[in-house]
């Protein structure tokens, strides 16, 4: 695997654009991303029993495994606008289908933004007439821009990996979990590749990849109404079908997960509000579940995380959290150690706190980038999560008056 | 049912004290409750797996279901103190079990405070020496004032109930979310009443009570180490026994209820940094755990609690956390509204937003206590949740480094 600059399109065969439409005051709002041979998909989306009309449209393309493009829109979410949210997303569909010359049926529609407003059609159907001829194979950085709500930065990742001798590349951008104006919401994600792979083996893989990605990230613990993660695979790169238990599916599954790793873990360092980007992994666990739930509500507790605002080595919340996780693991055999860029300290070992120097951890906690290891020493399981810190601006951001 | 002013000492035959014992810096840290006549009891503990050592201790008497006496400490949760902590525990009850002249398997002892930190049996022994002959019926203030940390109020309630021509008594003290400190942790409850009921009868009202009471409330949804309710009933108001179904245990039911959930209530409204109090009731659910799953939801989440700190009449948040909660409802069905003192607003309906004045909902957001109602027209159940914002002090007392 060889880490590239890049994103959506990097892929061979994948164009994209983003511009402003005027669904938000200045910044960017609408993407499109298109392949030129109709592309294999696989797609996850949100497990809130509230989705968004254009998830309702979307898990249809998804299960029908065939797509030519997505329309992307932030600034709105079309989420609990009724029959109209879900015409519009059909409309939106249509009108780029007309202008790329195929069905409705392969253009997946996203929308991220204010909940409980009605899509702008005018501006939605503008905007695409004005994306369309802007297409290009330079368009990846323009997109992952236009798809940002309250994020801070543009994410972007791609690799490369050689397939019976073709380079065969993967890109992605991503949006994260902004929710400062009232009723944001959504993660949104979208990986291209040219790869050649069947869309089966797309989907077994691509749940697998989720599931130690981006379902490893917390900013707080609220799962959106819109979470959307689509993959294209238009085989353009000519290799040997990638099939599932092979070498080459394993080569591509470690560029494949890269670049799901790196924007779920670019997301967290963009939560809202954050000051501390907070790694948790647990090793030695009985089994891979018990792992992951471990991590994963160390890194969900607010007060885990306003302590890590706090630069406090506070091993009991964390200790406390996992307790309370559901997973089975033996408080009383667990080792916990923090560590970051200023080294590593050992705080409590077989369930009880060991001397520390408070003065060592306060160093390493007022670092940007947290490590947690929290050894079970009971099985051979093990799982990492991705988090941040609680902080005021959090408070702040998420408790300003909708204006 | 008649509400009185009074806690623990209030039914007959029952002692309280709260002394200084020195665990702390200079507030009450010890309180005992003694019962003249050894009580049937029940109680109910922290479902998390890194239970503290008086909880395994207290496990026990409970399931013997016979109890004489309490010794409580603050500033010292005797959690994650291995082996010397349980050692402790039942040392603590020993003394106290030779000064009352009972067994040790007839003392609960509770802890709440640090985590981590041996406790000083030194000071409770002499703790529980000085206790003793302050032992008192109008003890019941002091005991509720010693067993706080970072409560901001000390918590007591009681009511009377007339039970075959006796005057029955139930009363009891909280204490609740403080983790100011680092490691800081939970919630305790203590309940007394002169009633004559079975431990089987008694067991079984308090499961059902906590359910709708303690479990009911959230401050941050971090469950503690030491979570403990514990019920004595000494039978001292020689009433006829109240019996599972028959009328008498309905209204001793309905006062036991009063006086938990006005406990649980009070632990909310003193939530850590806490400046409203949240109520969250579902109405016209399928089931009543459908309904309670739901109306915790809400009053769990970060977003909902950050939007009630900025009185913002955010539905959104509130459908997405009712979205995500895994309860069975239909949310094109919901009808959400709000209400205070201030009056009444309706913000959604059949799941859509409606149109509203954001001048009004804020005037009726804006008060310290908070109504939300979300109908969801499906089935008959009901159920009602309390909690709190998120404001900038929870972060700040909960960040706040050790020192």
């Amino acid at each position: 695997m060889t880490i590239i600059d890049g994103g959506v399109t990097s892929p061979k065969g994948f164009k994209a654009a983003g511009i402003h439409a005027g669904l938000k005051k200045a910044k960017k709002d609408m993407a499109m991303i298109i392949s030129e041979k109709e592309a294999v998909t696989a797609a996850t989306f949100t497990t809130n029993k509230v989705k968004a009309a254009p998830v309702l449209w979307d898990q249809g393309i998804a299960k029908a495994g065939k797509a030519s493009a997505v329309v992307i829109n932030s600034g709105n979410a079309n989420a609990c606008t009724g029959k109209q949210g879900l015409l519009d997303a059909e409309k939106t569909a249509e009108i780029a289908a007309s202008l790329i010359g195929t069905e409705k049926s392969s253009v997946y529609v996203c929308s991220t933004g204010v909940i409980g407003v009605k899509l702008d059609m005018a501006k939605i159907g503008k905007g695409i007439e004005t994306l369309y001829p802007l297409l290009s194979v330079n368009g990846g950085k323009d997109a992952a821009e236009a798809i940002c709500t309250t994020d801070t930065f543009s994410k972007e990742a791609a690799a490369t990996v050689e397939i019976s001798g073709k380079t065969v590349t993967i890109g992605g951008m991503a949006k994260g979990s902004g929710m400062i104006h009232p009723n944001m919401a959504t993660m949104l994600s979208f990986i291209t590749t040219d790869a050649v792979i069947s869309q089966e083996t797309l989907h077994k893989l691509l749940g697998a990849t989720v599931e130690d990605t981006f379902n490893m990230i917390s900013v707080d613990g609220d799962t959106s109404t819109n979470d959307t993660c689509i993959v294209l695979a238009n085989g353009t790169a000519g290799n040997a079908e990638i099939k599932e238990g092979s070498d080459d599916y394993e080569a591509f599954k470690e560029a494949f997960s890269y670049v799901l790793g790196t924007l779920a873990k670019l997301i967290t360092r963009d939560g809202e509000g954050a000051g501390r980007f907070i790694e948790m992994k647990v090793v030695n666990a009985l089994t891979k579940n018990d792992a992951k739930i471990l991590a994963r509500a160390v890194i969900s507790s607010s007060l885990v995380k306003a302590a890590f605002f706090g630069s406090d080595a506070n091993w009991g919340r964390i200790l406390c959290a996992m307790g309370y996780s559901g997973a089975d693991f033996d408080p009383s055999m667990v080792d916990l150690s923090f560590s970051s860029s200023k080294g590593e300290i050992d705080v409590v070992k077989n369930g009880e706190p060991i001397p520390f120097s408070e003065e060592k951890a306060k160093e390493i906690l007022l670092e940007k980038e947290i490590y947690v290891l929290a050894d079970c020493h009971q099985g051979a399981a093990e799982a990492t999560a991705w988090g941040c810190d609680l902080t005021y601006d959090y408070v702040k951001i998420n408790g300003d008056y909708r204006s």
